[in-house]
Protein backbone atom coordinates (compact mmCIF):
# COMPACT_ATOMS: atom_id res chain seq x y z
CA UNK A 1 0.00 0.00 0.00
CA UNK A 2 3.01 2.13 0.34
CA UNK A 3 3.09 3.13 -3.14
CA UNK A 4 -0.69 4.82 -2.46
CA UNK A 5 -0.64 8.69 -2.71
CA UNK A 6 -1.94 10.03 0.59
CA UNK A 7 -4.87 11.57 -0.86
CA UNK A 8 -5.91 7.84 -2.18
CA UNK A 9 -4.94 6.56 1.43
CA UNK A 10 -7.52 9.22 2.96
CA UNK A 11 -9.79 8.09 0.80
CA UNK A 12 -8.98 4.32 1.11
CA UNK A 13 -9.19 4.73 5.20
CA UNK A 14 -12.63 6.95 4.65
CA UNK A 15 -10.72 9.56 6.72
CA UNK A 16 -12.69 13.08 7.31
CA UNK A 17 -10.73 16.09 8.09
CA UNK A 18 -12.31 18.60 10.27
CA UNK A 19 -12.42 22.11 8.61
CA UNK A 20 -8.62 23.86 8.51
CA UNK A 21 -8.65 25.47 12.19
CA UNK A 22 -8.36 29.69 11.86
CA UNK A 23 -5.60 31.02 13.84
CA UNK A 24 -6.25 31.74 17.60
CA UNK A 25 -3.93 34.35 17.54
CA UNK A 26 -1.42 36.76 15.11
CA UNK A 27 0.22 33.43 12.80
CA UNK A 28 -0.07 31.70 9.76
CA UNK A 29 -1.17 27.93 10.41
CA UNK A 30 1.44 27.57 7.37
CA UNK A 31 4.36 28.87 6.08
CA UNK A 32 6.69 27.47 3.17
CA UNK A 33 10.66 28.16 2.83
CA UNK A 34 11.88 26.24 -0.51
CA UNK A 35 10.40 22.73 -0.16
CA UNK A 36 10.23 23.03 4.00
CA UNK A 37 6.57 23.96 5.19
CA UNK A 38 6.32 24.91 8.86
CA UNK A 39 2.94 24.09 10.18
CA UNK A 40 1.74 26.13 13.72
CA UNK A 41 0.84 24.49 16.81
CA UNK A 42 -2.39 22.89 16.13
CA UNK A 43 -5.35 21.50 18.30
CA UNK A 44 -7.51 18.77 18.25
CA UNK A 45 -10.54 20.42 15.99
CA UNK A 46 -13.60 18.01 15.65
CA UNK A 47 -15.57 17.49 12.42
CA UNK A 48 -18.16 19.50 14.20
CA UNK A 49 -15.28 22.42 14.38
CA UNK A 50 -14.97 22.03 18.33
CA UNK A 51 -11.91 21.70 20.38
CA UNK A 52 -11.66 18.62 22.64
CA UNK A 53 -10.27 19.52 25.79
CA UNK A 54 -9.50 18.12 29.44
CA UNK A 55 -6.21 17.86 30.97
CA UNK A 56 -4.97 14.32 30.93
CA UNK A 57 -4.49 12.47 33.96
CA UNK A 58 -7.15 14.75 35.56
CA UNK A 59 -9.90 15.19 33.58
CA UNK A 60 -9.13 13.04 30.28
CA UNK A 61 -7.54 9.62 30.58
CA UNK A 62 -4.66 8.75 28.14
CA UNK A 63 -6.85 6.79 25.46
CA UNK A 64 -9.03 10.39 25.37
CA UNK A 65 -5.42 12.09 25.09
CA UNK A 66 -4.35 9.36 22.03
CA UNK A 67 -8.23 10.52 20.63
CA UNK A 68 -7.33 13.98 20.60
CA UNK A 69 -3.56 13.68 19.29
CA UNK A 70 -5.08 11.90 16.15
CA UNK A 71 -7.91 14.70 15.96
CA UNK A 72 -4.96 17.11 15.93
CA UNK A 73 -2.98 15.06 13.46
CA UNK A 74 -6.50 15.58 11.23
CA UNK A 75 -6.40 19.49 11.96
CA UNK A 76 -3.07 19.52 10.80
CA UNK A 77 -3.96 17.53 7.19
CA UNK A 78 -5.93 19.78 6.58
CA UNK A 79 -4.29 22.92 7.29
CA UNK A 80 -2.02 21.31 5.10
CA UNK A 81 -4.68 19.97 2.26
CA UNK A 82 -6.36 24.01 2.50
CA UNK A 83 -3.01 25.86 2.10
CA UNK A 84 -1.14 23.46 -0.47
CA UNK A 85 -4.08 22.13 -2.46
CA UNK A 86 -3.16 18.38 -1.94
CA UNK A 87 -1.36 16.31 0.36
CA UNK A 88 0.34 14.62 -2.27
CA UNK A 89 2.70 17.43 -2.35
CA UNK A 90 3.85 16.41 0.47
CA UNK A 91 7.32 14.42 0.60
CA UNK A 92 7.72 13.46 4.44
CA UNK A 93 7.39 14.07 7.65
CA UNK A 94 10.44 15.88 8.97
CA UNK A 95 9.35 16.41 12.54
CA UNK A 96 6.70 17.03 15.18
CA UNK A 97 6.76 18.34 18.57
CA UNK A 98 3.62 16.95 20.12
CA UNK A 99 2.90 18.59 23.97
CA UNK A 100 0.40 16.62 25.85
CA UNK A 101 -1.90 18.94 28.74
CA UNK A 102 -1.14 16.79 31.71
CA UNK A 103 -0.41 16.45 35.74
CA UNK A 104 2.93 16.66 36.74
CA UNK A 105 2.38 12.92 37.42
CA UNK A 106 1.31 11.74 33.83
CA UNK A 107 3.97 10.00 32.04
CA UNK A 108 2.81 8.26 29.02
CA UNK A 109 3.18 11.44 26.42
CA UNK A 110 4.57 8.75 23.88
CA UNK A 111 1.53 6.69 23.81
CA UNK A 112 -0.73 9.68 23.38
CA UNK A 113 1.28 11.36 20.77
CA UNK A 114 1.11 8.28 18.70
CA UNK A 115 -2.68 8.81 18.02
CA UNK A 116 -0.61 11.61 15.39
CA UNK A 117 2.08 9.64 14.58
CA UNK A 118 -0.32 6.50 13.46
CA UNK A 119 -2.08 8.68 11.56
CA UNK A 120 0.71 10.16 9.55
CA UNK A 121 2.23 6.71 8.86
CA UNK A 122 -1.19 5.44 7.50
CA UNK A 123 -1.53 8.65 5.29
CA UNK A 124 2.16 8.92 4.72
CA UNK A 125 3.45 5.60 4.67
CA UNK A 126 5.71 3.72 6.94
CA UNK A 127 9.06 5.78 6.17
CA UNK A 128 7.65 9.03 4.68
CA UNK A 129 4.95 9.19 7.61
CA UNK A 130 7.55 9.16 10.27
CA UNK A 131 9.81 12.11 11.29
CA UNK A 132 11.90 12.71 14.45
CA UNK A 133 9.58 14.03 17.63
CA UNK A 134 9.67 14.69 21.46
CA UNK A 135 6.60 14.36 23.20
CA UNK A 136 6.15 15.97 26.53
CA UNK A 137 3.96 17.77 29.12
CA UNK A 138 3.12 21.11 29.59
CA UNK A 139 1.83 23.28 32.14
CA UNK A 140 -1.27 24.06 30.53
CA UNK A 141 -2.56 25.01 26.43
CA UNK A 142 -4.91 27.54 25.13
CA UNK A 143 -8.39 26.78 26.06
CA UNK A 144 -7.17 23.99 27.79
CA UNK A 145 -7.20 22.07 24.51
CA UNK A 146 -5.82 18.15 25.23
CA UNK A 147 -2.89 18.81 22.93
CA UNK A 148 -0.85 20.97 20.93
CA UNK A 149 1.33 19.55 17.70
CA UNK A 150 3.45 21.95 15.54
CA UNK A 151 5.14 19.93 12.46
CA UNK A 152 7.72 20.32 9.65
CA UNK A 153 7.29 18.75 6.44
CA UNK A 154 8.91 18.44 3.35
CA UNK A 155 7.49 18.61 0.04
CA UNK A 156 8.41 16.93 -3.44
CA UNK B 1 3.51 51.49 5.63
CA UNK B 2 4.59 48.70 4.22
CA UNK B 3 7.16 50.01 2.22
CA UNK B 4 9.00 51.20 5.20
CA UNK B 5 12.24 48.77 6.25
CA UNK B 6 12.24 47.44 9.75
CA UNK B 7 14.82 50.07 11.31
CA UNK B 8 12.36 52.82 9.64
CA UNK B 9 9.80 51.49 11.38
CA UNK B 10 11.59 51.19 14.61
CA UNK B 11 11.88 54.90 14.24
CA UNK B 12 8.75 55.96 13.06
CA UNK B 13 7.40 53.91 16.04
CA UNK B 14 9.81 55.17 18.56
CA UNK B 15 11.07 52.06 19.96
CA UNK B 16 13.41 51.55 21.80
CA UNK B 17 15.08 48.14 22.21
CA UNK B 18 16.48 47.14 25.26
CA UNK B 19 20.19 45.99 26.32
CA UNK B 20 20.72 42.45 23.72
CA UNK B 21 20.69 40.12 26.72
CA UNK B 22 23.55 38.33 27.34
CA UNK B 23 23.71 34.35 27.38
CA UNK B 24 22.37 33.04 31.18
CA UNK B 25 24.68 29.69 29.82
CA UNK B 26 26.63 27.55 27.25
CA UNK B 27 24.43 28.58 24.21
CA UNK B 28 24.72 31.72 21.32
CA UNK B 29 22.48 33.98 21.42
CA UNK B 30 22.19 34.02 18.01
CA UNK B 31 23.15 31.53 14.98
CA UNK B 32 22.72 32.03 11.25
CA UNK B 33 22.68 28.82 8.32
CA UNK B 34 22.49 29.99 5.25
CA UNK B 35 20.10 32.82 5.15
CA UNK B 36 18.00 30.97 8.18
CA UNK B 37 18.83 32.77 12.00
CA UNK B 38 17.80 30.68 14.79
CA UNK B 39 17.30 33.14 17.60
CA UNK B 40 17.78 31.62 21.39
CA UNK B 41 14.76 31.02 23.95
CA UNK B 42 14.81 35.22 25.50
CA UNK B 43 13.36 36.41 28.49
CA UNK B 44 11.62 40.09 28.66
CA UNK B 45 14.47 42.41 29.38
CA UNK B 46 13.28 45.94 30.21
CA UNK B 47 15.20 48.79 28.89
CA UNK B 48 17.41 49.04 32.21
CA UNK B 49 18.75 45.35 31.85
CA UNK B 50 16.30 43.97 34.28
CA UNK B 51 14.01 40.73 34.02
CA UNK B 52 9.92 40.50 34.02
CA UNK B 53 9.37 38.14 36.39
CA UNK B 54 6.31 36.35 37.80
CA UNK B 55 3.79 33.63 36.68
CA UNK B 56 1.08 34.50 34.52
CA UNK B 57 -2.31 33.56 36.44
CA UNK B 58 -1.45 33.72 40.17
CA UNK B 59 1.61 36.47 39.93
CA UNK B 60 1.03 38.46 36.99
CA UNK B 61 -2.11 38.91 35.39
CA UNK B 62 -2.90 38.42 31.42
CA UNK B 63 -2.14 42.15 30.33
CA UNK B 64 1.27 41.87 32.61
CA UNK B 65 1.88 38.49 30.55
CA UNK B 66 1.51 40.27 27.36
CA UNK B 67 3.30 42.96 27.65
CA UNK B 68 6.45 40.46 28.76
CA UNK B 69 5.50 39.21 25.39
CA UNK B 70 6.44 42.68 23.81
CA UNK B 71 9.51 42.96 26.23
CA UNK B 72 10.75 39.84 24.59
CA UNK B 73 10.30 40.47 21.25
CA UNK B 74 12.09 44.09 21.84
CA UNK B 75 14.78 42.08 23.32
CA UNK B 76 15.12 39.76 20.00
CA UNK B 77 15.71 42.52 17.92
CA UNK B 78 18.15 44.14 20.38
CA UNK B 79 19.63 40.59 19.48
CA UNK B 80 19.16 40.53 15.74
CA UNK B 81 20.62 44.08 15.42
CA UNK B 82 23.31 43.93 17.47
CA UNK B 83 24.58 40.50 15.77
CA UNK B 84 23.66 41.34 12.35
CA UNK B 85 24.20 45.29 12.18
CA UNK B 86 20.99 46.40 11.11
CA UNK B 87 17.12 44.61 11.30
CA UNK B 88 17.15 45.25 7.34
CA UNK B 89 18.79 42.37 6.93
CA UNK B 90 15.68 40.22 8.00
CA UNK B 91 13.52 39.10 4.95
CA UNK B 92 10.64 37.83 7.31
CA UNK B 93 9.70 35.97 10.77
CA UNK B 94 9.71 32.24 10.12
CA UNK B 95 8.80 30.74 13.43
CA UNK B 96 8.36 31.67 17.00
CA UNK B 97 7.67 28.94 20.09
CA UNK B 98 6.36 31.33 22.94
CA UNK B 99 6.45 29.70 26.25
CA UNK B 100 4.11 31.33 29.14
CA UNK B 101 5.33 30.26 32.63
CA UNK B 102 1.75 29.94 33.99
CA UNK B 103 -0.44 28.13 36.18
CA UNK B 104 -2.19 24.88 34.86
CA UNK B 105 -5.32 26.69 34.79
CA UNK B 106 -4.36 29.39 32.67
CA UNK B 107 -5.80 29.43 29.11
CA UNK B 108 -5.40 32.54 27.06
CA UNK B 109 -1.59 32.06 25.91
CA UNK B 110 -2.51 33.17 22.43
CA UNK B 111 -3.64 36.50 23.49
CA UNK B 112 -0.23 36.73 25.84
CA UNK B 113 2.08 35.72 23.22
CA UNK B 114 0.58 38.38 20.65
CA UNK B 115 2.17 40.53 22.30
CA UNK B 116 5.53 39.52 20.70
CA UNK B 117 3.19 39.14 17.62
CA UNK B 118 2.02 42.08 16.93
CA UNK B 119 5.34 43.72 17.42
CA UNK B 120 6.43 41.85 14.89
CA UNK B 121 3.87 43.00 12.29
CA UNK B 122 4.55 46.48 13.33
CA UNK B 123 8.48 46.32 12.67
CA UNK B 124 8.59 43.91 9.26
CA UNK B 125 4.80 44.32 8.39
CA UNK B 126 1.48 41.99 7.70
CA UNK B 127 2.78 39.18 5.44
CA UNK B 128 6.68 39.50 6.52
CA UNK B 129 6.32 40.31 10.22
CA UNK B 130 3.88 37.12 10.73
CA UNK B 131 5.21 33.58 10.85
CA UNK B 132 3.86 30.34 12.18
CA UNK B 133 3.43 29.88 15.94
CA UNK B 134 2.96 27.92 19.00
CA UNK B 135 2.06 29.42 22.52
CA UNK B 136 2.02 27.03 25.29
CA UNK B 137 1.89 27.01 29.12
CA UNK B 138 5.38 25.77 31.07
CA UNK B 139 5.64 24.52 34.26
CA UNK B 140 8.74 26.83 35.08
CA UNK B 141 11.14 29.45 32.85
CA UNK B 142 15.00 30.82 34.76
CA UNK B 143 14.68 33.04 36.72
CA UNK B 144 10.74 32.55 36.76
CA UNK B 145 10.05 34.78 34.14
CA UNK B 146 7.00 35.47 32.66
CA UNK B 147 8.17 34.57 28.85
CA UNK B 148 10.40 33.15 26.85
CA UNK B 149 10.24 32.74 22.60
CA UNK B 150 12.46 31.00 21.00
CA UNK B 151 12.35 32.41 16.70
CA UNK B 152 13.55 31.50 13.06
CA UNK B 153 14.15 34.16 10.56
CA UNK B 154 14.73 34.33 6.91
CA UNK B 155 17.45 36.85 5.68
CA UNK B 156 17.44 38.65 2.33
CA UNK C 1 42.59 20.94 21.33
CA UNK C 2 40.01 22.49 19.17
CA UNK C 3 41.65 20.78 16.06
CA UNK C 4 40.98 17.36 17.40
CA UNK C 5 38.02 15.54 15.67
CA UNK C 6 34.58 14.87 17.63
CA UNK C 7 35.43 11.20 17.57
CA UNK C 8 39.24 11.75 19.02
CA UNK C 9 38.17 14.17 21.59
CA UNK C 10 35.72 11.90 22.64
CA UNK C 11 38.81 8.77 23.57
CA UNK C 12 40.98 11.95 24.84
CA UNK C 13 38.25 12.57 27.12
CA UNK C 14 37.32 8.34 28.14
CA UNK C 15 33.71 9.70 27.07
CA UNK C 16 31.77 6.36 27.14
CA UNK C 17 28.48 6.52 25.28
CA UNK C 18 25.11 4.66 26.09
CA UNK C 19 23.69 1.90 24.11
CA UNK C 20 22.02 4.28 21.43
CA UNK C 21 18.64 4.17 22.80
CA UNK C 22 15.46 2.69 20.94
CA UNK C 23 12.37 5.25 20.18
CA UNK C 24 9.36 5.19 23.34
CA UNK C 25 7.20 5.59 19.90
CA UNK C 26 6.43 6.22 16.40
CA UNK C 27 9.23 8.20 15.58
CA UNK C 28 13.19 7.95 14.43
CA UNK C 29 15.53 8.60 16.46
CA UNK C 30 17.10 11.11 13.59
CA UNK C 31 16.39 12.12 10.27
CA UNK C 32 18.88 13.74 7.50
CA UNK C 33 17.51 16.62 5.82
CA UNK C 34 20.66 17.32 3.18
CA UNK C 35 23.32 18.63 5.75
CA UNK C 36 20.99 19.18 8.26
CA UNK C 37 20.19 16.53 11.03
CA UNK C 38 17.23 16.62 13.05
CA UNK C 39 17.62 14.62 16.57
CA UNK C 40 14.32 13.45 18.39
CA UNK C 41 13.77 14.31 21.78
CA UNK C 42 16.03 12.16 23.91
CA UNK C 43 16.37 11.32 27.86
CA UNK C 44 19.21 10.65 30.24
CA UNK C 45 20.20 7.08 28.94
CA UNK C 46 22.97 5.14 31.52
CA UNK C 47 25.70 2.92 30.44
CA UNK C 48 23.66 0.22 32.00
CA UNK C 49 20.59 1.55 29.82
CA UNK C 50 18.27 2.47 32.79
CA UNK C 51 16.93 6.17 32.59
CA UNK C 52 17.57 8.57 35.13
CA UNK C 53 14.13 9.68 36.48
CA UNK C 54 12.76 11.72 38.85
CA UNK C 55 11.82 15.70 39.25
CA UNK C 56 13.88 18.65 39.52
CA UNK C 57 13.03 20.44 42.39
CA UNK C 58 11.42 17.57 44.32
CA UNK C 59 12.93 14.29 43.68
CA UNK C 60 15.55 15.03 42.77
CA UNK C 61 18.44 18.11 43.23
CA UNK C 62 19.39 20.40 40.16
CA UNK C 63 23.38 19.10 40.30
CA UNK C 64 21.26 15.50 39.67
CA UNK C 65 19.52 17.28 37.03
CA UNK C 66 22.81 18.79 35.40
CA UNK C 67 24.11 15.19 35.28
CA UNK C 68 21.18 13.99 33.74
CA UNK C 69 21.25 16.86 30.91
CA UNK C 70 24.74 15.66 30.38
CA UNK C 71 23.40 11.68 30.32
CA UNK C 72 20.90 12.77 27.80
CA UNK C 73 23.83 14.51 25.66
CA UNK C 74 25.77 11.28 25.85
CA UNK C 75 22.66 9.32 24.81
CA UNK C 76 22.40 12.06 21.79
CA UNK C 77 25.96 11.50 20.47
CA UNK C 78 25.57 7.63 20.74
CA UNK C 79 22.34 8.27 18.19
CA UNK C 80 24.48 10.52 16.19
CA UNK C 81 27.27 7.79 15.69
CA UNK C 82 25.25 4.56 15.37
CA UNK C 83 23.50 6.31 12.43
CA UNK C 84 25.97 8.60 10.68
CA UNK C 85 28.56 5.76 11.10
CA UNK C 86 31.07 8.67 12.83
CA UNK C 87 30.77 11.52 14.97
CA UNK C 88 33.40 13.65 12.73
CA UNK C 89 30.40 14.12 9.96
CA UNK C 90 29.09 16.74 12.62
CA UNK C 91 30.33 20.19 11.54
CA UNK C 92 28.55 21.66 14.68
CA UNK C 93 25.61 21.98 16.76
CA UNK C 94 22.79 24.38 15.46
CA UNK C 95 20.02 24.17 18.26
CA UNK C 96 18.97 22.17 21.16
CA UNK C 97 15.72 22.42 23.31
CA UNK C 98 16.58 21.32 26.94
CA UNK C 99 13.57 20.46 28.66
CA UNK C 100 13.49 20.09 32.53
CA UNK C 101 11.26 17.90 34.24
CA UNK C 102 10.44 20.27 37.48
CA UNK C 103 8.48 21.83 39.85
CA UNK C 104 6.33 25.17 39.28
CA UNK C 105 9.32 26.35 41.59
CA UNK C 106 12.34 25.79 40.08
CA UNK C 107 14.01 28.76 38.36
CA UNK C 108 17.73 27.12 37.66
CA UNK C 109 17.35 25.70 33.91
CA UNK C 110 20.50 26.60 32.43
CA UNK C 111 22.55 25.39 35.10
CA UNK C 112 20.75 22.24 34.52
CA UNK C 113 20.76 22.38 30.91
CA UNK C 114 24.82 23.53 30.80
CA UNK C 115 25.05 19.49 31.33
CA UNK C 116 24.34 19.03 27.95
CA UNK C 117 25.95 21.97 26.70
CA UNK C 118 29.31 21.80 28.20
CA UNK C 119 29.56 18.17 26.75
CA UNK C 120 28.98 18.98 23.20
CA UNK C 121 31.58 22.22 23.70
CA UNK C 122 33.99 19.53 25.15
CA UNK C 123 33.62 17.04 21.67
CA UNK C 124 32.89 19.49 19.00
CA UNK C 125 34.87 22.54 20.12
CA UNK C 126 34.37 26.04 21.46
CA UNK C 127 32.53 27.73 18.41
CA UNK C 128 31.17 24.27 16.68
CA UNK C 129 29.87 22.78 20.19
CA UNK C 130 27.73 25.91 21.02
CA UNK C 131 24.48 26.43 19.20
CA UNK C 132 21.48 28.64 20.11
CA UNK C 133 19.19 27.00 23.50
CA UNK C 134 16.06 27.41 24.94
CA UNK C 135 15.86 25.69 28.82
CA UNK C 136 12.72 25.52 30.25
CA UNK C 137 10.73 23.80 32.64
CA UNK C 138 7.82 21.16 31.82
CA UNK C 139 4.85 19.79 34.04
CA UNK C 140 6.06 16.02 32.89
CA UNK C 141 7.92 13.93 30.78
CA UNK C 142 7.62 10.45 29.70
CA UNK C 143 8.48 7.66 32.03
CA UNK C 144 9.44 10.63 34.87
CA UNK C 145 12.72 11.01 32.86
CA UNK C 146 14.78 13.79 34.82
CA UNK C 147 15.71 16.03 31.17
CA UNK C 148 14.50 15.77 27.29
CA UNK C 149 16.57 17.50 24.89
CA UNK C 150 15.91 17.80 20.97
CA UNK C 151 18.25 19.26 18.88
CA UNK C 152 19.47 19.84 14.96
CA UNK C 153 23.48 19.25 14.27
CA UNK C 154 24.87 20.51 10.68
CA UNK C 155 26.76 17.87 9.18
CA UNK C 156 30.02 18.81 7.30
Amino acid sequence: MEHLSPEAKIKQLNLELPPAPKPMGVYKPLLQDKNCVYVSGHGPVTLYNELLRGKVGSEVDKDQGKQAARQTGLAILSTLRSNLGSLNKIKRVIKILGMVNCTPEFGEHPYVINGCSELFVDVFGEDNGVGVRSAVGMASLPENITIEIEAIFELH
